[in-house]
This record gives C-alpha cells, structure tokens and sequence, in this order.
C-alpha cells in the first residue's frame, strides 16, 4: 500500500475537469499538498495507507471556489451604505468613508473578516482589488488562503501611494516578494478611467515582463447606455492591454465584434451579478459569455455592495436570473455554473494550472458540501443542489494545498472571537460618520 | 411582577408594524402563546416575572416568515426536474411524476420533509396548494406549523377526487373539520384554467359563504405575450371572484387598469420570483405592485421548481432582481421586503389580524436570526443583513404560536431522522422513472 497523507472518501465527487462529470463513491488521495488520485473509495482504501482518513458519506467534494473579484477589506462597510443609486453609494458614501478610515489597520482587519467568511463558504482562493496589498498579501498568507492579490496602479494619489511611480514600486516589489509563494500571486490591477496612457503602458510592460494578469474593472451604469465602455475597450486594445493576461471585471453588454475580441485574445470576464444588480451596473450575460466562448469567471465584489461573500450565493443568484437576461439563449447547464465558480476563476487569475479543479497533479485545495439536511435531500443531482439549495453552513470541511482550514463548520487557522472583535471595533469608529441612505434598496 | 410563560430578549426586534421601525435591547413578553407585549429589556425585566427567560444578544428578533404559496409535498421531487422549458418540466417530468406517485402517503411524507425546510429557515406560517390536502392539514397540524391549506378544485378527476363536485365536498368537510383550530385555516384554490364556469361559480359561493379566502395561480410563460393572463383575469371578474378575498399567485406583468382593479378591490398578488425565473414565467415586478398599492407576499413555490423553501432565499433573490425588472421606479426598501414576506403573506392568507407582525394580541408566532457570525458582522443594518448576508441557518430559535419549534437551530417537534429516512424511501422509487432533462438549466 501507498502511503498518503490524506484519504478523503465522499458519496459523491464533482471534478469540473472532465466537464458535467459526477463520480459516485469516489476518493480524493492527497500527499504532500497535492492531488494525487481520484479513485473509486473501495479502490482507494485498498491501494492508499493514508496517515488520516475522512469519511464523508452524505457529502460532495469538489473543487474550492475561486471568488475572481472580492474586495476584501470592505467587509467592514457591510450594509453601511444601502443606497440605490451607484454614484450616491460611491461617492457620497463609500468613498468618503474608506478616505477617512483606510490605513494598513483597516486592511489587515476587514481582509481577516473576510476571510473567515469566505473560507467558511467554501471558498479556497480570492482575487483582492483594493489598497494596501502588502497587508492583504500577508493576511491571505497568515491564513493559509490561496490569494490573487492585485496591486492597484492610478495617478490619482491614494492613502497608499502618492503616485502611479509608486504603486508600480511597490507593486513590483510586492510581487517580488511572492515569487515563490506556494500561495500568493499578484496581478497589476490599473484603474483604467483614471490612468494616463503612459501609466498604463507601463503596466502592460510589467506585465509582459513578469507575466502578470492586468486586471481591470469595466464599469458601465446601466443608464449610460455603452458609451463608456466602448472607449475603454478601445483604449485597451490601442495599448496593447487587450491580451489573454486581461481579466475585465463586470463588464457590461458587449456587442458581437467586442465578444470575438474578447474570445480571439482570451480575456476572461468576471460576472458579479449581484453587486452589479444592486448598484444598478450593466453586465454582460453569462450566456451571451458562453456562446462567443469567453472565459467566464464569478465574483462577489466587496462586501460593501453584494453584502455577501459566498460564492454559492454568488452562483445561485447568477443562475437564476441568466435566464431572464438572455431569454433568446440557450440556459447555461447547471455544471457550467459550477465549473465558472472553480475552473473559471482559476483561469482567470492565472492559476488553471494549480487549481480550480480536482485533477491530479494540482494543489489540493476542496471544499465538502454536507447535503443530507432537510433542505438538500433528497439527492436526484447533486450539482443541482449545491447550485440551487445547499447553504454555506453546509460546507463542512475547506483544504487548500491540502491543509484543512475548514473542519466540521470550524475555522482551524483564524481566531475568529479576535477578528469579530476587531470588526466591532471598526464599526464603533465608523459608524458615527455615516451618510443617511438616499433612497435605500 | 406579572408571571408570564416567555420572555425573550433581543438585540435587535424587527416588529414590522409600525412600519420601517428597529427596536435595540427590547424584549417580546409571550403568555398563553400570544405576543403580551413588546418592551425596551430593561422594563420588561422588571415588569414580568417569565416562567422562561431566553437571551438573544447578538440576535434579530421578528415575526416568523409566511409562505405565501408552496406545494409542499413536491420537496420529493427537488432536482428532480430541472428542465428550462416550463411545458416539458410540467408535461413530461412532473406531471407523469405525479400521476404515478401522488397519493397519501408520498403527501405526507414530502410534507413532513417540507416542513422541517421550512421550519429551519425560519418559517412560522405555509400557504399550500395540493392534493391530499387533508394529509398535509394533519401533518402541519401535527408539527405545530401554521398553515393555510388550499382546497384544491378542479374538473378535471385526480388521485384525490374524481370531480370538482366531490373536491368541494371533501374540501368543505376539511374546512368544518378545522373551523375552530388555532393553526390550521383553508382557502379554495380553483384551478383557474380548467375549471367550467359552473364550478368557479361554486367556488365563488362557498368563498363568500364561508369567508374563505381564494387562492390561484396566474401563470403565464414569458414567451406568450399577456394574452392568456387577460382572458382569465376577465373572466375572474365576469364570474365575481376578484375581490379581497383573491390571492393570485404569480401574476405576469400586469397593465395599469389590471393593477388598479386588483388595488380597488383589495386582492392580494404572491410574488414567487424564483420558480418563476427557473421556469421562465413572467412575474409583474414588486415596484410595480408598490407603486398600485396591491398587496404582495413572497412564496417559494414548490421545491420542484424553485429548490428551495428557505424565505431568506427567497426574499434575497426578489429583492437583488426587482431593479433589473423596474428600472424607472424607485426600488423597493429593504424593510418592504421583510414586510411582503411577513405581514404581506399574512394579508394574502386572511390572517393579518392574528399573524405577520410582532404585535401585542397577535399570535406569538417569531422567528429569531443570530447576527453574530463573520458572513453577517458588523451590523450596521440589521434589516439590511437579514435581506443580503444571512443564512438560513443562522435562525436559532422559531416559535409558533408561543410554541418553540426550533431550538438552536434543532426542530423540537419533529423526528427529522425519520423524515429524512421517508424521503430517501422516496428518492429510491421515484429516481427509476425520471426523463432525461431537456437542456438543464
């Protein structure tokens, strides 16, 4: 027998690669970090001596989710600014708060709530797009996390970096420092409506350089009727920052010669459908994504506007409400939703080599959904289930690189009770300087 | 000091009348399984000497959730049937489904599972539509739910009654039987579209009669354009079944004249968003029915269709759509929200006057949310969090009727291992005969 560090036995395995494939009474071998078989249970049990071994017999074991935009420090603005109109929340109340409160402190804290959340939801690795990405980086990396860390470039002068000079710098040299992180990467994350050419050539020279993914938001309201869009993307193409390195955030309804574009280079898109629905942002259909065979991914955006960070909320409310948004496609399966959560954020980060599908070779990084609660039995189709039913008290058990971080429900790396605590302390200091809503959702 | 059965103590009370209002530190005084009083914790502590004194501090506090329409027994089928095409899923999967299945038994059972979903996710108060409904009186009365049982009437013969004769009959026997108990009332749910005039006019007769409220569906799929909903619209007031004591569920989008007759008249519409974006129905958008002064509630639908019971879902799902699907009104504030699936469902169901809403006289029937874990901290809103972050097992405790149901997140009165060994009974007769799924969603 083959010794191993970990057996994971479950009722059913859902890999995403091969595509729409559910194993039944299936194993998970795991050593040194790293998928080593997938196998039926009765011939893994014969073949692997496993240092420990989990049963998991009511449960589904697929891959960890990849959240491909989050935010992650706003989890402490969570429901502080409910207002409906985008420029209101952004300007009036979103920004004046974060330019006031934002320092490292802030970072480290509101990024520790968030993952804990995250981490309880399933979720093995986060693409963050916000200031201070030193602090981020070394939170992810304390909590054991899989993280994308974006490193923010724009002119305009921030409580990080007085210059686009600078964030570069830092970025850079953030970057450097986790060139041999098993479990941190960077991404340049330009603020392309604020940034000169020359910024943003430079960042596409950094990118080339150090092949990094250039990840951008593409922001459109809905009453702005594509106007905006069209230049960004143009610009974009102009500087050459049109490239599979791009990963285009939200992006709002494109049109067909857009979406070719987008196929031809393969860019990837990250849909946050909620966040988008609640600030009233365009976004183009997961179905429209799919037919021009653009890489789709899903995120939950900050905490600030989705108020949720779980991706099976994510993915749940993405689903439901496709249908209404491409009427004249052809629904997108349920697997596929599933495999954009995983697969499709993982490619978008750079990391479809390393993750985002249980595929032997890569890191371990899984989440185990418990479905034999009321309210996901009985089982006709599991993918179904977690798709539409199954709640985020039902994941049980997270690995990532094959360190369970997620036991039974429990958080084992992050001391929740402190990092609740400093949550609270925030909101105390917060909470006197805030807006009144104009016209709460 | 007054001896009182209960008193429980809250963080947060959401009481939901008077309108918009969140009570801090409060408590709710429960004698005889009625709502004594609602009172600041620091009063009621010194005014009421409670036989049982419960502590919520990092809790939400509010009515239970009403349901305003599910069929509660189809949670046997749940991912059972996951076609995009309304026609297919009700014409080649479920219906053939049902026709072999359906009979007291499998009511019964899917019943019992249904309420336990729903009991733990913080559901005091179901509105059912199906056969047997006398199965599912007794087993709703037996779980010590509330429920408004609807009396199914139709021409066409069924596993329950061979004619709307005989479902009249037994439907009026069933109503006698119940007159007088505290948790279980009925409403005639006429199957709109096949039923003969003669038989609505009966229907009408006994609804007047015995002061029953008329629940039915108005469905119309996206695709056929308003023309189905105005015939019977039309003919609901040809035959006098639109007045107040009407419950549509569904209802398709609906023009300004249909509107303001349903207002006039004082009919409720059940908003049931996600069956209806599963099954690509039109829904008449809840803005819509605001800005008419209609009443709405929020149903789930079956768990056939829509895969979840949870109002929490439900509720969240509605409210994250609703701007998409009336982008020119106003959103509808969060409080609207909480309302519709409390005291709006009460109004739809007839029961306004005795649930809905935490109110001195009114049936103690609460359900209590825990705010304290990472996904819903901090709390600037705790309305906000229920709406957008919490799970649904973050409801600890439901009463119903004074009656504590669940208990920490635990059913007190329900065998939930034989529940689920029912359901999986099911699951193994049921699986052999399933239709492939024509283009899953």
């Amino acid at each position: 027998m083959e010794p191993i560090d970990t057996l994971i036995t479950a009722r059913w395995v859902v890999p995403i690669e091969p595509d729409g494939r559910v194993l039944e009474d299936h194993a998970v071998a795991i050593h040194r970090g790293l998928i080593l078989a997938i196998a039926p249970t009765r011939e893994a049990r014969v073949r692997f001596a496993a240092e420990e071994l989990i049963e998991r017999p009511a449960h589904v074991l697929l891959p960890g989710f990849v959240n491909a935009h989050t935010r992650a420090a706003m989890s402490l603005l969570r429901g502080a600014a409910e207002s409906s109109s985008f420029d209101y929340w952004l300007n009036r109340q979103v920004r004046p708060l974060e330019q006031r409160w934002m320092d490292a402190e802030y970072v480290r804290d509101g990024t520790e709530l968030a993952i804990a959340d995250m981490l309880t939801s399933g979720t093995t690795c986060f693409a963050d797009m916000h200031l201070f990405p030193e602090v981020a980086a070394q939170a992810a990396s304390a909590a054991k996390i899989r993280a994308c860390i974006g490193l923010p470039v724009a002119d305009t002068p921030s409580p990080w970096a007085g210059s686009a000079n600078e964030c570069l710098a830092k970025g850079i040299a953030l970057h450097d420092e986790y060139r041999d992180d098993p479990l941190i990467t960077t991404a340049l994350a330009p603020d392309v409506d604020s940034s000169t050419d020359e910024t943003l050539l430079r960042v596409r020279r950094a990118a080339d350089e150090l092949e990094l993914p250039v990840t951008t938001r593409l922001v459109e309201e809905r009453s702005l009727g594509g106007l905006d869009r069209k230049q960004v993307l143009g610009r974009l193409e102009q500087l050459g920052l049109l490239s599979q390195l791009l990963t285009a955030v939200h992006a709002p309804e494109l049109d067909d010669s857009e979406l070719q574009q987008l196929s031809r280079v393969g860019a990837s898109v990250v849909h946050c459908a909620r966040s988008a629905m609640k600030l009233g942002l365009s976004e183009c259909p997961a179905a429209t994504l799919k037919a021009h065979n653009v890489n789709w991914a899903l995120g939950t955006d900050a905490a600030a506007c989705s108020n949720d960070l779980s991706m099976l909320g994510e993915m749940r409310t993405a689903a439901l409400t496709s249908r209404g948004l491409s009427p004249t496609l052809s629904p997108v399966p349920s697997h596929d939703w599933l495999r954009a959560a995983t697969l499709g954020g993982a490619r978008a980060l750079g990391l479809a080599e390393v993750t985002g599908s249980l595929v032997a070779g890569k890191w371990a990084d899984l989440c185990c959904i418990d479905l034999g609660r009321a309210h996901t039995q009985p089982v006709y189709d599991p993918v179904a289930q977690i798709l539409f039913s199954a709640s985020r008290d039902q994941v049980s058990d997270v690995w990532v690189a094959g360190r369970r971080l997620v036991e039974d429900g429990r958080l084992t790396h992050l001391d929740l009770e402190d990092v609740l605590r400093r949550a609270q302390y925030w909101q105390a200091r917060i909470r006197d300087g805030l807006e009144p809503p104009a016209g709460t959702l």
